[in-house]
């Protein structure tokens, strides 16, 4: 059993919360607070904007834990780009933040309600793509989503955050723009 | 009726060939010679290595015509990277070096056995997502893939191609890695 801290309790915390609870975990949430106990696994269910002001505070207390990076960085002022550099990812400029702490990317291609519901449009398992230089980490991670009741899916190294960022954002134009549901989208097959 | 002109016969030109005669439609296949007469729709189902040197043996005729860039763009040394800008993508390169065609990102999401075969792991419908600046371009190529039996989804402008080709060079490497099959992959639910 594991105790996972989680920034954050919009749409995506609340769900990510329910799949850790599923599997018989614990979750603490931390709000505005600024000297939270962390777990060892935490999950930063916050915009991306918002990433920078809560590791400042939580630096110390990050090290030698496993930070998960659900965000996608997009540029919601025109939803034409990423805020972040076109050849970096949100989870990357994360990591250099927090040298001393292993970040892994996930949950940032599936929306809240297929991670809420377990299902892509009531359908096919939803499955959590999870990018890390740390196999541990990774594996650590996917075990925990998958006694939560989701498939998990390998998705290399800590730099394929790029791909798995243009992923989600691609996905999120696409349900803006009425091509797919919010309780759709890409489902591995 | 439409007659599409199909540049390499590899298993995505055989594939999505296919798909326009299964539509009612004709193909014609172009190879290695340098003078074949190009129908008003152009497919380019060759590796994007190939795409400078077909385009500058065929600029002039392909003056005012649909041009479809299927390509990943992928450094397949490594399989870590793409060969084409950071901030920028092979469908977009294209259209710099032919700017009195209609480029048309579309096919590189989809493997060549989800096209041959119209399902993504034998279950969902395969989708085909379609980017282009020009909107009548994008409606002529969907109703052409609809006929042939597929789904499509309207991905945006051209620019969007930056996120799908990331989204097919990731969809790749997971192949590679066994996460997913050449069969299936991801399906638009």
């Amino acid at each position: 059993m594991a105790n996972i801290t989680i920034f954050g309790q919009g749409t995506m915390g609340k769900a990510i919360a329910s799949i850790f609870t599923d599997g018989g975990n614990t979750v603490n949430f931390v709000g505005k607070e600024t000297d939270a106990e962390l777990s060892d696994i935490v999950v930063l269910a916050t915009p991306y904007a918002a990433a920078e002001s809560i590791i400042a505070n939580y630096k110390d207390a990050l090290k030698g834990k496993i930070l998960v990076d659900i965000s996608n960085p997009v540029d919601f002022s025109t939803m034409d780009s990423q805020v972040t550099p076109a050849d970096s990812s949100a989870a990357e400029e994360i990591q250099k933040l927090v040298p001393d702490t292993t970040v892994v990317k996930a949950f940032n291609t599936t929306f809240a309600a297929t991670l809420a519901s377990k299902k892509v449009a009531d359908s096919a398992t939803t499955t959590v793509q999870i990018a890390s230089d740390d196999e541990a980490a990774k594996t650590r991670l996917a075990e925990l989503i998958q006694a939560g009741g989701l498939k998990t899916i390998d998705a290399g190294a800590l730099k394929r955050s790029r791909e798995l960022e243009a992923f989600g954002f691609l996905q999120i134009t696409l349900a803006i723009r009425e091509q797919i549901t919010w309780m759709g989208g890409f489902a591995a097959l």
